[in-house]
Formats: C-alpha cells, sequence, structure tokens
C-alpha cells in the first residue's frame, strides 16, 4: 500500500502500457450524487470483459462538469472495487495547475497507478508553454503521466516534437490520442521508434484495429464500457496478426459507433449514447451532467433496438 | 450587509449596467499566491479613473487557471478593499455545475452584486442544451447573471436567439461580448430594442467606441486596468456624442491595443503585455498562472518604452 | 476612351475611393444565360439611388460560380450600361493567377475604372507570399486594385502588416474588408493613419455607421442591391455626423438584414435573401449559378412580407 | 478511340479501381508554361514504378492555380504520353459548374478514363445542396466521376450519407478522401459493405497500408510521384497480407512524409518538397504556380540530403 505521506513518484505500471483501458463513464444518480451501486456493477462489468486497466475521469467520465467533491468519491470507490486487479489511470486534466496537482496527490493516496492529462483547455498555449507547463506540472506529481491529444475540446495540439521533448521529462510515460488523425499517430511512431517503451495509445475506438496493427500499444476506448470483451478480442487478433478475425471484429466496433454514437443532433451523442445504452443494459444509471442531459424516451428506444442488434452481431 | 444565509436572489444593482467595468488582472507573487500590496494599488488605481464597477475572476483575471482557494481570497479582498464604493461583479465560468453555484455563493456573502458567466468550455453544448443550462443554474444563483460570450475561448456562441430567451429568466440582467463580432452585437442590440434594461456590454476595448454611440451600455476593458481614466474619458465623450473627442480617444485606445497587447508571438500576448505593463507602472506583480509566463526583460524593455509613449500620447 | 492596346496602368478613380459602392448580383436566366433585361433595370435601380461605384463580379455576385464567357460578358454589359456615370469595380478574385490578369485586361478594356482581388482560395498562402504574389500580380494589371478581405472563404487573412506593405505597390489603392472583425478595421486605420489616400471600405453593411463615424471611407453593401438610398442616407448622415439620423438608418440596415438575409438555413442565406428579394420587387431573376438554387415558393412568401414590412419602416 | 462528338457517358473503368494512383504534379518552366520534356520524364518515371493509373490536375498537380489553357495542354499531351497504358483520371474541381463541365468534355476526348471531382470551394454549400450539385453535373459529364473529399481546403466534407445518395447518381464510381480522417473513411466503407463495388481511395499516404489491409481499394498519393514502387510494393504487401513488409515499407513511407514534406514553415511544404525533390532526381523542374515559389538553395540542400537517405533506406 502506498504510505500517503511519500510524495515521490511512485511508478507501479509497465511499460509500455498495453491493452484495452476503458475511459469509464461515471454512473450518477442525479446532480453530483453518485450512482454507486451502478458503479459497483460498472466496474464488474467492464473487467469481467478482459481489459488491461480502468481509466477514471476523461471525456467520456464526463470530468470536466464533475464537481472536485464527487471525482474525488468516484477515485476512492473505484480504486477500492478494482482492488489493485488492473491498474486505474485517472483524469487530472484542469485549467488551473494546483488543482490538477491536488487531485493527482489524492488518486495517489487512493492506490490509482498514474494520471492522464490534456492541455489547459481555456487559454490556448504554445507548444513552448505547454513544454514548460508539463515541466513544472510532473515535478509536483506523485504518479506518472500520461499525456491526452484531445484537440477537439482543448484547442490545443500536442505537436509530435513537444512529446518528443515531453517523454524526457521523468515521469511522463506515454501518450494516448484521441485526435482522430492518423497522420499524428503515425508521426509519432515514426519519432518513437528507438523509444518503445513510451506508450502510445489511441482514443477512438475506430481506429483501434489499424494502431494495433501497425505497432501501437492500445486503446482506451468508449464503447468497451458496454462489450469489453469486443475490444479486448479486437486487441488480441490485432497482436496475433489474424486479419480476418481484425476484419470482422473491426466491423463489429464500426457497427457500434454508427449505431450507438449517432442519435440525436448534438456533439454530445457520443456520450449520451454510451450512457443510455448502460442504463437500457441495466448496468447504470444514465443521468448526465449539466450541460447534457440524457436521452429521452424516444432515443432511448433506438438504443435499445440498436443493442439488441449488436448483441445478435457479436454473437 | 447580506445575510449569509439567505440563498434568495439578491438585486442590488442598477439596470442596465453602464459604463466602463475592468476586468481586473488578478496579481500573483508566485503560484497560488495574491500578491496583497499589489491588489489594493491596483484597485485602488482602477477606482481613482472613475469606473463604474469592477469585474473580477475573468479572462483578464487568469480565472480558469486559478485554484478555487486563491480566487475566494481574490473575491473576499477585492470586495472589503471596495467597500461598495461601486459594484464588483465576480467570474463564475466553470465546466462543472456545482462550482460555479459555489462560487457564486462564496460571492454574495463576500459583498459581490453579480456574477459573470460564459459558457462551460470543454464540452460544446447545443444551443437548446445551454438554455436549460442557464435555467437550471440562475435557479440556484443568488446573484444576479450576465452572460459572456467569449466563443474563441469556450467553442460556443451564445446564438441571439438564445440570448433573448435566456433574458426572461428570473435574474439574467445583460451580456458581455467578447466575440469581436459586431454584427452580432448589433443583432441583439435590435433584438432587445424593447427591453431597454438588459445591459448589453462589450468586450474588446477596440470597439468601446462604436458600442456606445450606436447605442450599447457599456465596456468591460482590459486597458482600464492599466489606463482606467482614458476608457471612463471615451464613454464619457460617446454618451455625449462628442465625436472629435471619440475619435480622438478611440485613436488613443487603438495605440494601446497596438503596443501593450502585441508583443510576442502567441495569443496570450494580451494578457502577458497588461501584466507587464502593470508591474512596470509599479502597480503590482507580473507573476503568471500556468499555463503562461511572465515577459523576460527584452519584452518587458519594449512595454517600457510603449508605457511612455502612451502617457506622452495621453498627455 | 481607353486605348484597347495600352496595358499600362490606367488610374482613373479619385482616392481615397469614397461612399457606398454596391456589389451587383448577377441576374441569371438559367445555367450559364444572363438575364439582359434584368441587369438593366439593375444597373438603374441602383444608380437611381445616388450611389458612388459599382461593384461586379463579387461574393454578392456569385462570381466564381459563374463561367468565365459570362463574366466578360457581364463586364461588358455593366460598363455600357453604367456608361461612365459611377466608376466599375470589376472582381478578379481567382485561384489561377493567370485567369486574374486576363479578367483584368478585359475589364480595362470594357471601361471598368479598377479591379478588386481576394486571396486565392484554394491553397492557402502564408503571408510573405501572399505578398509575392500581389507584387506580380500588380504588375501585370492595367488597372488600380483593391483588395478584399475576405477570410470566411478564402481561408487567409491579408494581415495588417501584409496590407500596409501592399499599399506600398504601385496600383494598389485600398482595401475592402469583410472580415465583421472590427478590431482588425480599425488596426488598419490605425496603420494608414498617415496615408489618407488609401481607402478603407467595409463589406457588412452592418458595420457601415461606425465605419463611416470612426473614419472609414466608404462600404460595399449587398442591402444597397435592393434599396440603395438606404445605404447612401446613412453613408451620408455619417459623414454629417448626424447622430440621431445614423442611428434610425442604422436600424433599418439591421432591419434588411434580419429579415431579408435570415431565411433558409444555411450560409447562404444571405445571397438566396437578396436575389429573391430583387425578383419579389420585380427587378430580375432569382435563378442561382450552383451550387446554390434559388428559393421555393414558402421562403418568397416570407421574403415577400419582409419587404412590405422594410419599405413601411424606411417610410 | 472514344468518339469526340459523343457526349454519352463512356465508362471504360474497371470497377472498384484498385491500386496507386499517382496525383501528379504538374512540372512548369515558368509562369503559364508546362515543362514539356519534364512532362515526359515524369510519366515514364511514374509508370516505370508499375502503377494502375494516372490523376493528373488534382491538389498535387496545383491545379486550381494553372490557367485552363494550360489545364488543356497538359490533359492532351499526358493522354497521348500515356497512350492507354494505364487509366489517366483528370481532376475537373471548379468553383464554376460550367467550366467543370468543359473541362470534362476536353477529358473525354482527349482519351481520360475518369473525372474527379472535389465540393465547389469559394461558398460553402449545404449537404443537400452539394447532391443537388452532384445531380446536375453528373447528367452533363461525358466521363465516369470520382468524388473527392478534401475539406481543408474546400472547407466543405461530402457527408457520409451524402457520399451513398451520390453513389445511386449514374456515373459516380467512388470516393478519393484526403481528410486524413480514417474514422470517416471507416464509415464510408461501413455504409458501402454492400456494394463492393464502389471504390475508396485515400488520399495521405500515411494511411495507405492500413486502407488496404481493411478493405480500402487503393491510394492517390503524392510521395508515388517520387518513388513509386515504393508505394506499389506497399499496395502489394498489403493486398497479400504479410505484415511484415506492410510493416517495413508502411515506415519508408513515413520517412518520406517526414523528410521531404516538413522543410519549411508553410502548409505549402508538401507541395514545394515534392516538386523540388523531383527537380533534384533530375525528372522536372519545381518552378511552381502562383501563389507559391519553389525552394531556394538551403532548402532544397535539405532536400537533396534527404533522398539520398531515403534511397539508401528502401535500399
Amino acid at each position: 500500500m502506498p504510505d500517503p505521506e511519500d510524495q515521490t513518484l511512485q511508478v507501479r505500471i509497465e511499460t509500455p502500457v498495453r491493452g484495452i483501458l476503458p475511459p469509464m463513464v461515471t454512473p450518477l444518480l442525479e446532480r453530483d450524487v453518485l450512482d454507486v451501486a451502478g458503479l459497483e456493477r460498472l466496474v464488474e462489468h467492464i473487467l469481467a470483459g478482459g481489459v488491461h486497466g480502468l481509466f477514471v475521469l476523461g471525456t467520456t467520465g464526463e470530468a470536466p462538469s464533475l464537481s472536485y467533491r464527487l471525482r474525488r468519491e468516484l477515485i476512492e470507490r473505484t480504486c477500492r472495487l478494482v482492488n489493485e486487479r488492473v491498474p486505474v489511470l485517472v483524469g487530472i486534466t484542469d485549467t488551473a495547475f494546483v488543482e490538477s496537482v491536488q487531485l493527482a496527490r489524492f488518486a495517489a493516496k487512493a492506490g490509482a497507478r498514474a494520471v492522464v492529462l490534456s492541455a489547459p483547455y481555456y487559454f490556448p498555449a504554445g507548444q513552448a508553454e505547454l513544454l514548460e507547463y508539463l515541466h513544472h506540472l510532473a515535478a509536483e506529481l506523485p504518479l506518472p503521466l500520461f499525456l491526452y491529444n484531445m484537440p477537439s475540446h482543448t484547442k490545443v495540439v500536442f505537436e509530435p516534437e513537444t512529446v518528443r521533448a515531453a517523454a524526457d521529462i521523468p515521469g511522463i510515460l506515454g501518450l494516448k490520442d484521441s485526435s482522430a488523425n492518423m497522420v499524428y499517430f503515425h508521426q509519432l511512431q515514426l519519432l518513437f521508434q528507438g523509444r518503445p517503451e513510451f506508450s502510445l495509445l489511441i482514443g477512438p475506438e475506430e481506429l483501434l484495429a489499424e494502431t494495433i496493427l501497425l505497432g501501437g500499444h492500445g486503446g482506451i476506448c468508449g464503447g468497451a464500457n458496454l462489450f469489453p470483451r469486443l475490444y479486448v478480442d479486437l486487441y488480441d487478433a490485432a497482436m496475433r496478426r489474424e486479419l480476418d478475425a481484425v476484419t470482422r471484429l473491426h466491423r463489429q466496433v464500426m457497427s457500434v459507433s454508427k449505431t450507438i454514437y449517432s442519435v440525436g443532433h448534438y456533439k454530445s451523442s457520443y456520450l449520451k449514447g454510451i450512457k443510455c445504452a448502460l442504463s437500457c443494459m441495466g448496468i447504470c444509471e444514465d443521468f448526465m451532467a449539466e450541460p447534457f442531459h440524457r436521452f429521452r424516451e424516444p432515443e432511448r428506444e433506438i438504443i435499445r433496438r440498436h443493442i439488441e442488434t449488436l448483441r445478435a452481431e457479436q454473437g
């Protein structure tokens, strides 16, 4: 068990991090109230799928919309439920440096193995500023850090050269890319050819197949909240280079994307779809933190039918 | 004095809010440490310019980069220093609904007169979601609310029709527009022709002259941290429709913009320039919250010379 | 009459260009067929409003969607119809340098007084490349050139420093700004304080009032196709600094914008609205060049009613 | 040989189109002057690499920057040089409908097999307008049409549902995607699972490996101007599912991208790099159409060294 007073960097995670690390949904009963029973069912549902880690408080976890109190409660309960079966990674992205550090310290005490951070997302920093920020931040963190490239939400890209320089900062172990720009991802792979222990993970599950086939390490895939085994199977097939299986499983992943994430008009369709589907599956509540709200009955009915079709497809 | 237990809406601000309400810089000694002496000098410097209010914890105040503890300290100290001489408005923009409410409650107890809020800036909400969010939020706030349109940082516009609908929510009294899009601002003016008590305030000081000439109510102008009297004079001249004076003062405002806000390469030039100038003027420290850092000596030297020129220009 | 063989620069236009220069709609009967009778009525309608010039083949003229043959026909017919009553300016914006030059030469022979050019709009050029492009181009042009800043369509801004440098190229006489960013426009005004003969014209009519009040030279306003007198009156009132009249006329201009330009969902609402309104007013056909199409009857009915209201408003 | 008078649709191309179809550079001696000898060497160099087709007048061919006269000369000469050894595809993208049609008719007479078209790129059309535009256009074309998704330059995406509907228009046979967004590409693949004859081709060569591994048909890869055999080998290895070879060749492709396309600051680095490299290799001149210009000696020296390294790498 980690000593809560010790602020030195704890690296208790194997590198490169490999496999499927689902970005866990945050189950809510109502505003600022965790769905504790749902959380327990969700953790067990995901772990039963054979995943390689669990990432809480990411975009899929609606982290920026949650109070700090609730974020801490979630970290604590999740770490206790997971109980070291897999590493828990905790999102600490924040516009305020101090709040990121405090959350990281809390996560370390709760037993998390690493933290994950995208660029500060109000003020758009330049690349040199970003790098300096990472230097300052990493020096204060008790856990290893994964960068999280998420320009659609942060307005800022971690440019490849910035990532290369950041990789020299002690404690920075890898990057999750959610830009959906595979040219960028392949550029990173080329840059890190000589540093195979730096983890390169993909966000969008639609890109998991090619990520693994071409040497990437894993995926932080939202759909693994719903069908964890599917993503683990795809990862395994790609690692074994079984292209027929990869093609078949990749199509199933695309089906999830095309159905569950595509109901309604807003950019939040992905989030609402996953949470609604989890609710239809009886796993947890689908209450959402503001500014979003759960799907109403017509959309829910569509999601319900999609789940049946997907289950049939997945056999 | 407000009763700290009373959560009902306190409207102690005259509408429409008129005049110059500087978005105050947050003076810092170092990370998470307020420059208390600098704050006092800054408040007195600004109030001595005859401004009509003071807005803390906006973009110019680096609010999103500050810890919640420091934000509360700043609110408390500023309200005490101002001591009801002018209304204090407090920025409560946050991606987490609960944190916005908590800050608003704290501000009410500290004696602030209103709060200011832009759209949640991580997840891009749709307009209907934004409106619902404002309904939920306003119901929890003990102070009147001004909207803050800031799409370059939040990725979201308060569309004119959304503003019109929001104006029907009790407690929402006006909007500050920092989009720099005067077509949008004039569209709002047209929409609110029949509701002259709804305040329409401009952010970019480069647009203050025309805002007032064409019927807008005031400006939340960063340069008023440095030269409060200049902006008050421009406001007054425009209210009196003295076009020669307006033209002369507008040019001086453009000079501030062209010099102080245009040193260095990044989008943060505006913020760094103001803070550096305040430091050169002996008013407060120019330490900046991450991810930014203060100007180094070469840029500081340029700012120093610009201030001299501007002072000569302003006579 | 200009000598058609003489390719040297003909400057037969007073600088700075001042007043209202409507960006004329291109009346079409069907694909690639000019509405010749409509063109004649339109030219007379606009000139009867007292405008100071006429700009053909701009964005409002759908120039990029027209064949070169039709563009030449339009130039020729318009110059003949206008018959030197006001200067005719011709848009020569093109992604191909050679085509711009050829159109400019044709325009010179037809009797146009100047040409207007935005940045090449397929490949996004850097500022140094833009400036070199303008050097090369101006050397080939037989007519003076106005720059046209239109970043929403070209993806490229003429940065203020680029404009300043371009103003030193012989033949470049001014700039029309359609960015709707008045901070940019005021920056240009500051830069050109010492060069009052360089014309600074505004595109969006919603910004005409403040442009003239604060020292700009004129407007290239689409609504002047419909109500040329309104825009001329607003220009005159602003030149005479009659703020009550300015405010009243500015509101009428905003009404045009809010009604005629806001029917339907697409970004083409402005163009479709103007063309439809001209058709409702019996001036010319509303056929549109691909990829757009004219409004159908329901939208037309709305436009028809808006015109009545606007006419009542304008008295 | 095609009958030049016959305007009915000529489909003389096997579907789906498969393999490597290089987007050919347009060799220029100076403004508006084709490098005829260079063109011949370039065509032979590319064909010697075993490519499956040739695409002229695309983005890499600087088509929008070329005069129509030169475009026609290029089409004619290229078709004659290729002499039916592989199909020639011709870009007809234009903002003017009529010009696209005229170029397509010219291409048909010259012996081209298909035309390629992105969205009109000045006015941003809505999806319904785009679809109507394609209906009108395809009806006028004598050759089959490939869509070209290029949002970075056109500002418009062909949404998946628009592509699905467009595929029902007679003569529309496929799509080239240069969005670099593989989620989009995989969505199209899912949509067209039941229509295997509709060609799905990738633009960015960095994505060629995964495109072919996961069922795409081919690539329109700029680097194949330089090293046609490399891209053909990668295509073949991916078709044969030899993952070790794919990985090795994919890395070589990434090396080309990282070296040749990354010299200089502007977005035009890709184009300038390819043209400069072709010149260094003695294949053709590197003069560029405005608004671009060729690399100067320092950049040229870098490119020269990169070519040596790449040749060593490719063995």
